[in-house]
């Protein structure tokens, strides 16, 4: 963990990271709700909105479309990503070097690691190798901290959210993602065990307005520094209303009712 | 992806790829019925028809008989391939490297992915290093994208196709080539999933001039900005007659029936 | 095995080695009776004492909290490390290059071994590469030699303890950190087998003041240059007072009687 | 494939090239009748006939014998081989480098490939290593293509030889080594799969010399450009003998009959 | 195999190597009768016997101990090395870079092969990047020839020794050290399948001085250049009377007998 404060994707010491590598990891099914946001040009307009400080997406998406978008969008290059097409303990491919994220002008970078999966150790080397680049180019390291594999049951109890933190901290990211651990009071111990480090929550699959504010409400109050986002913005008919919400949770620290009701 | 408008393998948007690596991925059985065709420069003059935007086949090939056609023919140098002798999850080894393509005059290179295979971690890192190698050189990334795997039972299904295209959108490909899905729809689908990204059908086993034409009909109707194609050509008696034909469906968006007619 | 007596982690030939790696190690249940010291920069306090001659950190903590005490503190930057949260023989994924270390400005580093894991072969190649990178640094190497693995049911015994100090010794540590193999002649036989090379005796897990110190002067007794402690020192209500009293044992080789006397 | 004909391991269009790397795969069993021919200099004086055109050896053989043999011999440096007492996938471990090779005044490589192993992928890798190498050294390329493992049955089945030859040319050998097919229209069909590219028959164990010159003839005569033989010329008591023979039966395409009767 | 008359590990065409490693091979249990043995510097005033050419040691030894006696004794680095305590097929992690052993001022350098395991391909592949270094440094290698693995019932019958000194000459050793085949014979054909390469015998677990000489005299007689030896050597109470006799075997080609005359 280096000092981030002053790196364009935090704002006031927040962030609100809008995400769309989905055609990765899940594919075209979760457009099928909304097949307009298969062009991902959609999807960076969306990220033009002034709450946003981040658009995270895989090294082809940004190849095509961050250059249209470079003046108005952040970008956080995600390095891996895999497809969840075939069987096996959890592993991410690392799709592009640093060195190139930062030729597409990349303002931070971003890594998935499966702690708990019997490929830990190569994932791990794989991340030092990205992190130690990563501050050569004086690109912050965002770390989707999700433990995973054959001898975990339950990804998101409230230990597993707690060790996703430290272990993040410890190996060196700047920012880290981990999934809502169901209750406030495991999130602010996640919080507290990332030490003076940053940590944002995993938006997840898409909920109601109401349902997905107080959960992002209840992590700010935790200590989250902020929410990385993609199916409850982009699978909604209006992202420009969420995202209105979400700028006032997140960085004004308004309620979730409050939000909702002033973003009428 | 990269914009490649300007490359000589595509022409008005469009490309049509002759393919002779089925040497290397099936073995000459399938030269079986036209065994003159076991020598590559006939392949290589076949290439030099008009309609033909770039002959993709593997090094050896290209340093024996391409330095005789390369007035006349693109190199599309596939850099991967396998024999179909082993058992196993699908893999392909890369036989030639960018570098090493690039000094042979190619003007593209190929590159086999099969997703959901176990093998894919491997096979998307190789990728990412040819795909960043080619970027050096400006040399197109056209993608195999094949999803393959004990965990896939149907390669062809709809969903399976616009998930292949969309892969290779994410992981950094300029063209995408993928097997046709059945129907106009789901290959219209596909092209979607794919953002601006080019994808060509692939020719697939011969069948007869009037099914193999509709077909690619309806592929360029839904959105293919062209063909990668072998045996429907090759194993034909008189390929011209074919690549006449196709040349009208590709490049000038005939009809099947008009331009059989026309190549009569 | 080079001479180290000059490097600021010893002392009068002597080395108390305060670590807190245990985060990544074990998760944050270590710190669940002390949950302030979930905060790095408490124990990083505990360690500006003057008996501690170094402290024992992952990458991720040395880069968040060492810079506010790199006047105070002498860093030995732990290489590799793991969570629990995985299965399979015992292996370490390398979390931090020496160059790196260096870079955060190490004193000394410190990488774990498990001999006797089936992963034995690649844990001792990627041992080389730290050792020899460290050479190149002058920094020291300390090596946590804890055999381990399917063909080893009891891991503290007697002739265990010997192999693990004489292995650090033939594969060039500096400085060995075993567990204590339970009674003082033994650990005398493996300071032996490690010749001249300096052995560190392992904290373990919290026992009581008089229990603990008791089993430090026995091993400094048995020819052990120090300790190295993480739990029995930062899980403890007041570290100072344990670590007014390890100095006495440690370096003026007190009795635990007396330094507990001397402490109060 | 690259133009060879100027090169010296070719005389006429034609090779014969002595191998003698049996006390590698094989081991000392190999020289048991003929037991003065564990000395390497014996193979070599043989290999100074005019008919020779290369001798194939693997690394230690060359670094000691060639030396004395540099003005009447060209050096085919094997790059890999292996023992045959370990159980598992055919592979064949690189012993040798191409640098290294050229070092040792190498006129050409040589690397066994079997293809349809289940390390096929390995081994095609390290063959692009390898080949490309040999590129940047003008050595050309000589490939042992014996497809050989779990899935497959019978190795010298015609369509086997036929693949292997092709899969030589396709992934870049300049002259492939195949075993006889067992009949001269099956050998003709595996010349024609490999175009333009030089194909030898491999020697095989001892048979009579009529036996063997006869398949040497026809193997000429179905478009062989030579020979590959170690223990049929090396295990006779005379090899100048049937080296004379195999002179007229490979370089003016006499028939077994006449040689054998010139050679009297 | 280079000419190594002009090393300083050979003396008169012959060498006697006296070894130390069994620290890491064995653990101190190959001490037990020997304690004072534990400290290394005790070997290495053994070694400065004048009819000791080599000692060979792991690096962390030569790193420790070498420096004092580098005026005396010649280094023969060994590069790897393992634990017994894990369990699979072997293998030797290689724990020093011929560039360091270079740099610890070593005249030679070590390397096991254990040729029929299942991880020959990846130990012959070591052997070579060593083997190529060396060469670079003009540092002779010395192959511990030792075949075992899941294929190989017997280490040591005759077939196997002359296998394995083949083996050593093939992918370029300089000396081969190999066990003792078990009778004279059988050691002979193994020393004619080394063509000109020198073959040590290995020195094994301690029997009696007759014994012992005996067995090495027959070495000597069937064609070694010497012996490679550890315990019988430094598990003597008097490990200078078996040197003084052994000076008279191997190098003024005495018989066992006079040599202990002489010795008394």
């Amino acid at each position: 963990m280096l000092p981030i404060d002053d790196s364009p994707i935090v704002r006031d010491g927040k962030s609100l990271i809008l995400a769309m590598d989905h055609g990765l990891e899940h594919g075209p099914v979760d457009f099928e709700d909304v097949p307009e946001k298969l062009d991902p040009a959609t999807v960076f307009e969306t990220a033009t909105h002034d709450a946003v400080t981040a658009m995270a997406v895989q090294k082809g998406i940004a190849e095509g479309y961050y250059p249209s978008y470079e003046d108005d969008v952040n970008l956080l290059l995600k390095l891996n990503g895999t497809s969840n097409l075939w069987m096996g303990e959890p592993d991410s491919p690392v799709n592009c070097t640093v060195d190139y994220a930062a030729e597409l002008g990349a303002d931070a970078v971003g890594f998935t690691v499966y702690s708990g999966s019997n490929h830990e150790v190569e994932m791990y080397e794989e991340f030092r190798d990205a992190q130690e680049s990563a501050r050569d180019h004086d690109l912050p390291m965002v770390m989707w901290s999700y433990p995973r594999g054959q001898g975990l049951k339950n990804d998101t109890k409230p230990s597993t959210i707690s060790y996703a933190t430290r272990l993040a901290l410890e190996i060196g990211a700047d920012i880290a993602k981990v999934k809502y651990p169901g209750d406030p009071d495991a999130m602010e111990h996640a919080c507290k065990a990332a030490g003076d480090m940053n940590v944002v929550m995993s938006g997840g699959s898409k909920t109601s307005d109401y349902d997905f504010l107080s959960t992002v409400e209840a992590a700010v109050n935790a200590g989250c520094t902020g929410l990385a986002v993609g199916r409850n913005v982009w699978q909604r008919e209006n992202p420009t209303h969420i995202l209105d919400a979400l700028e006032k949770v997140i960085f004004e620290e308004e309620t979730a009712d409050a939000a909702l009701e002033a973003a009428e």
